[in-house]
C-alpha cells in the first residue's frame, strides 16, 4: 500500500551548491506524508480541532544519495511502517524518473496540543491505520 | 489569459500565529510564476543553460488582506502586466474559495548569470511574453 | 533613532542562482524588528500572552538591488516611520559594508489573536512606540 | 572541544503548532557547523572556490525531544566526531537553558562542486580538523 505524490523542484527549494538544500526533503515528506493522512480522511487540523491532539515529528533519520536540481520533478512514496499506541512509522523514499535520490523514515508521536504531552491515538484513528499496515 | 496554479497550505508554510507565514506567499507566488512560464516553455533552468540569464526579482509588492490556515487550498491567478526590454511585471491575487487572501506585483529583471549584470531579454522570449500580454 | 542588526548568510538562504533567495529579506527584516521590539521589551509572546493581541505584517514593498552571497555579513537598519492607533510602518534597509542590497517598508498592524480582527495597539505599547518616532 | 552557538527563534521557524517547526533544526544545526567551520577560517565559500570542492550533508539523524518556542534563546554545541577521507561526522545538541530540546548527527561528504563526485577532503584541512577531533 505505497502512496504516491509528485512535485516540482522551485528556486525556493535550492541553495548555492546549485543543487536542492538537503533540509528541504524533510518538508517534501511532510507533504507527501500530509497527503497520505488527508486522503484517510485524517488531517491534522480536524485532529486538532475534534480531539486536541496533532502528531509531532520526534526522529528522522535520512540519506541524501543523488541531488536534485532546479525543475525537477520528484515522486516522493509515503509507507506506514510500524504503529504503536502512540507513536507510528513512516518510510519514505524521493525518487526522479525511478533513481532513488533521498530515503529515510520519521517517527511521529501523538500529543496533546495544550499540554504537549504524548497521548494515546484516538482509537478510530489507531484502527484506521492499522488496516493501512497490512 | 489569466494563469491559474493552486496549492494547498502545510505545516510548513504556517507559523507560530496559527496561520501561514506572511513572507511564504512569495514563495507561493513564485511556484505559480514558474509554472506560467514553464507553460509557455520558457524554464528558467534551460534560460540558464541555453542563454546564461535568469529572471531575478527586482521588486515585490504585497497586500496580505485575510490569513490563510492550515490544510486550506488557495489559487493563485498569474498575469503579465508590464513587458520592457530587460524586465517584466506580474500581478498575482491569491484567493481562497474566490475570497483575496493576498495580492501584489513582482517586478522580475533580466540579468546575466556570470555578471549578473541586467541585460536584454532574448527576442525570441519576449516576442512570445509580449503575446501574452494582449 | 536607528537601530541596527547583523546577521550572515549561510546555504539555507541561498539559492540556485548563487545568490540570497529575495524572498529571505523579509525573514531577515522580520529578526530586525523582532530585536528591535524586544530592546524596548516589547516582546510578541508577551503581547500575545499579555494582551492576546499581535502585530501582523499587513504590507510589504520591497526593492532588491544587489545580490549578496554565501557567508557574506548583512546589516538590517529598522526604524519606525509611521504610528497610527492601529498600525505602524518600518523601513528597512540591508547593507553589506554599506553598500545597499535591499530596502523597503513593511506595515504591521495590531490584531486580536483569536478573532484576527484590528485592535488598538494597547496605550503604553502605543506611547512607548511613539517615543521611538521621536 | 565543544563549540557554542546561540541564536533566537523567531516567526520564520515556527509552525501553527506553536512550536519550532522540526525541520528547522537541521537549518539551526547547520548555522552552528558553518560557524564551526569560519572559526578554523575553513569557509565554504573558499572551499568552493579556491579548491572547487564543498561539503554537503550525506545523512542526518535527529531526535527531537522538547519542543522550542517563539522568543526562545537556543544554544547549539557541535563537535567533530568522526573524520574519514573523504566524510565527517558532526555530534550537535540544542538547548534551552541547559535543558536538550533536540540532538542528532550529520554526515558531510567532500564532493567536486562540478561534478559532484566525492573526492578526498584537502590534505591541509583534513590535517586541521583531525587536530579538532583530539
Amino acid at each position: 500500500m505505497t502512496f504516491k505524490y509528485s512535485l516540482r523542484v522551485y528556486f525556493e527549494d535550492t541553495d548555492a551548491g546549485g543543487i536542492v538544500y538537503y533540509g528541504n526533503y524533510l518538508k517534501f515528506m511532510e507533504r507527501a506524508r500530509s497527503e497520505w493522512f488527508l486522503q484517510q480522511s485524517i488531517g491534522m487540523k480536524s485532529l486538532m480541532e475534534d480531539h486536541e491532539m496533532v502528531f509531532v515529528v520526534s526522529r528522522t533519520e535520512l540519506d541524501y544519495l543523488r541531488s536534485a536540481k532546479l525543475e525537477d520533478v520528484l515522486e516522493i512514496s509515503t509507507e506506514l511502517t510500524e504503529l504503536k499506541r502512540v507513536s507510528a512509522v513512516f518510510k519514505q523514499t524521493v525518487t526522479r524518473n525511478g533513481e532513488v535520490l533521498c530515503q529515510g523514515t520519521t517517527k511521529v508521536g501523538c500529543v496533546n496540543t495544550i499540554t504537549l504531552k504524548p497521548c494515546a491515538i484516538p482509537s478510530e484513528v489507531h484502527a484506521q491505520l492499522n488496516q493501512l499496515m497490512r
